[in-house]
C-alpha cells in the first residue's frame, strides 16, 4: 500500500492510474477505522481497479464547541487495517495540504435536504462535508466513492452536489454496520463507557420499534415518535437531539408514514453524540410482524 | 463545428475526446460573441486539440434588478464566428440542462477577493459566476480555460477557486480587447447609442491618467482618483459605481501605490452599466513619461 501526503502527489497518482486504464474506487474517512468503513473499501476492491482510502479529519466540518481536537486517531491501526483489505493508497493529507492560508472557497448544498436532522443541530457541519469532498474528489478524481448509510444525510447532501455540479464520480451508499448488539459502528463508539454503551443500545432499540410499528400499518408520525422517545429516554435516560421520520429521498417533511420513509436519531449519551437511522419501506405493505434484531427489545 | 446542447453529450463528447489523446480548450461566455471572446478562442485554437465553447446567460448570476431578461443574444452570428474561428464545440445548454428543478448548489469564493469591486456592487454575482463555471469545468473537462481580464476580478476569482478547489484545469487570463477608440469590448455595448458611446470612452481615458500618473511617480491613491473622477464625471457626465486601485494579485486595499496595481472602474452610462481596468505595474520603475493611447486624452 502506497501512503501518499500531498495533494500534487496524490493528483499525479490518479492521472497516471486513469492513463493506464484504471478505474479508481474512493473511500473518504476521518479514520479511526472500523468494520462499517471497511464494508466501503470492500465493496470499491470489488469493483474498481485501484482503491483509494483518505484519512482526513476535516477541521471545516467540526463546530466551535465540538470534538474536533479529541476526535479518536490511531493512524498505524488504520494503515494496517487498511493494508489488510487491499487498498492501494492511503491518501493522508495534513491540514496545511487541505487548507493552505488564505484559503477561502466553500461548496454547499443548500434547501431542505441541508436543514434539517444535522444541519439544523450543526450548523455549517455540511458545507464543510461537501467542500473537503468536492476538493477530495477532484484530487482523487474516482470513477465511484463509497459513503455509508449510518450518515444518511451526509449520503444524500452529497449524491444532491454530484448531480447538481455534474461531478463525474458515481456515488454508492452501503448499509449501516453494526456490532452484534445493534450498535452502529461509529469511531465515536470510543467515547463511551460500558455503562453508556449498554444506554446508547436503546438507539437502535427506538429505530427498530419504529420500524416494527409501521410495518403494524401504524401511520401516525407522532404516536410512533413518542414511542420511540419512551425508549431513549425512558429506558436509556439519553438525552435527544432529534428524532425524525422523514421521506427518504429528500429529506421532506411528511404528515404521514407513506412510501420510503427514513426513520432518524440523535442523542446524546452525557457528552457523546450519536446518530443512526433506519429507512422503511412501507410502499404496498399491508400489516406484518415485524421480528426485531434488537436484543433489548426482545 | 458540432453543436451540443445537453451536459450528458457534451460530457461524453469530453470523455471521448479525452479518451483519444485530445486536450481541450475552453472558453465559457454568455454569447453575443466579439472580438474579446474571439481573443480567447484563438489562444484555445493554438494551444489545444479540442476547442469547446459554451454559450450560456447564466441567470443565477444576475440580481433581481439587472439585465438578465434584455441581455444580448445572437446564437446565429456567434456561431458563425465559432465556425470562423476553428471551434469544435459549441455548447448551448439551457436554463433546464443547467439547473434542472430542485437544483440548491452553490460554490462560492469568499473574502476580499469577493467582497470588494462588483462583489459590493452586484450580491450574489460572484457565487452564481463561480457556481456555473464549477459545473462547466465538470461537465467540459478543460486542460486549459481562458479567461478575459476585461473581467478582472471574476478571473481572479476563479483563479482562487481553481487552486481552493484543486480542480484540474490550467486558466489563462488574456488581456483585454480594444476597440480602436478604447472602449474594452463588451456584449453589453451595444445598448449604447453613439452619443452614450462617445461620453462612455472617458473610461479609458480616465485609466489611462491613473496609468500616467503612476509611471510619474505619484504614490497617492485618493489623487489619482479624484483626477479619474474629474474625467468620469466631468468630461463624461458618467454615474460612478466605483474607482478603486487595489493590489493587483489579491484586490487587498493598498495605502499608497506599490508592486502591481490593478486601477479598476465601473459606472454607470445612463442605465447601462460598463467596467473596464488597467493593471500597472510599478516595481522599480523610476518616473517615466507616458504615452496615453486614448484619443481623447491625447
Amino acid at each position: 500500500m502506497e501512503i501518499i501526503r500531498t495533494v500534487e502527489l496524490m493528483k499525479q497518482y490518479s492521472r497516471q492510474a486513469k492513463l493506464d486504464g484504471n478505474t479508481i474506487g474512493f473511500v473518504a474517512t476521518m479514520g479511526y477505522l472500523h468494520t462499517g468503513h471497511m464494508s466501503l473499501v470492500k465493496q470499491a476492491r470489488s469493483e474498481c481497479d485501484k482503491v483509494v482510502v483518505s484519512v482526513f479529519v476535516n477541521p471545516v466540518q467540526f463546530g466551535p464547541d465540538e470534538d474536533l481536537g479529541k476526535y479518536p486517531r490511531d493512524i498505524k491501526h488504520d494503515e494496517v487495517m487498511l493494508e489488510e483489505f487491499g487498498t492501494d493508497v492511503l491518501f493522508v493529507p495534513d491540514d496545511d495540504q487541505m487548507y493552505p492560508d488564505g484559503y477561502s472557497t466553500y461548496v454547499q448544498v443548500e434547501g431542505i435536504v441541508a436543514s434539517v436532522l444535522c444541519g439544523a443541530s450543526r450548523p455549517g457541519h455540511f458545507r464543510g462535508v461537501t467542500t473537503v469532498v468536492a476538493k477530495l474528489f477532484n484530487i482523487v478524481d474516482p470513477d465511484i466513492s463509497y459513503f455509508g448509510q449510518k450518515d444518511a444525510q451526509q449520503a444524500i447532501i452529497i449524491e444532491k452536489m454530484v448531480k447538481d455540479l455534474n461531478m463525474a464520480t458515481k456515488v454508492r451508499v452501503m448499509p449501516v454496520v453494526r456490532d452484534e448488539d445493534g450498535l452502529a459502528m461509529s469511531s465515536r463508539n470510543k467515547y463511551l463507557s460500558s455503562s453508556q454503551r449498554h444506554r446508547a443500545l436503546n438507539i437502535f432499540c427506538s429505530l427498530e420499534k419504529a420500524k416494527s410499528l409501521i410495518l403494524k400499518d401504524v401511520r401516525n408520525i407522532d404516536e410512533i415518535k413518542k414511542e420511540m422517545k419512551m425508549i431513549l429516554v425512558g429506558a436509556g435516560n439519553l438525552s435527544i437531539d432529534y428524532i425524525e421520520i422523514l421521506d427518504a429521498k429528500d429529506l421532506g417533511s411528511i404528515d404521514k408514514i407513506k412510501g420510503d420513509v427514513l426513520v432518524a436519531v440523535a442523542v446524546h449519551v452525557d457528552r457523546v453524540r450519536l446518530i443512526d437511522n433506519l429507512l422503511v419501506s412501507c410502499k404496498n405493505t399491508r400489516a406484518q410482524e415485524h421480528k426485531s434484531t434488537c436484543d433489548m427489545c426482545s
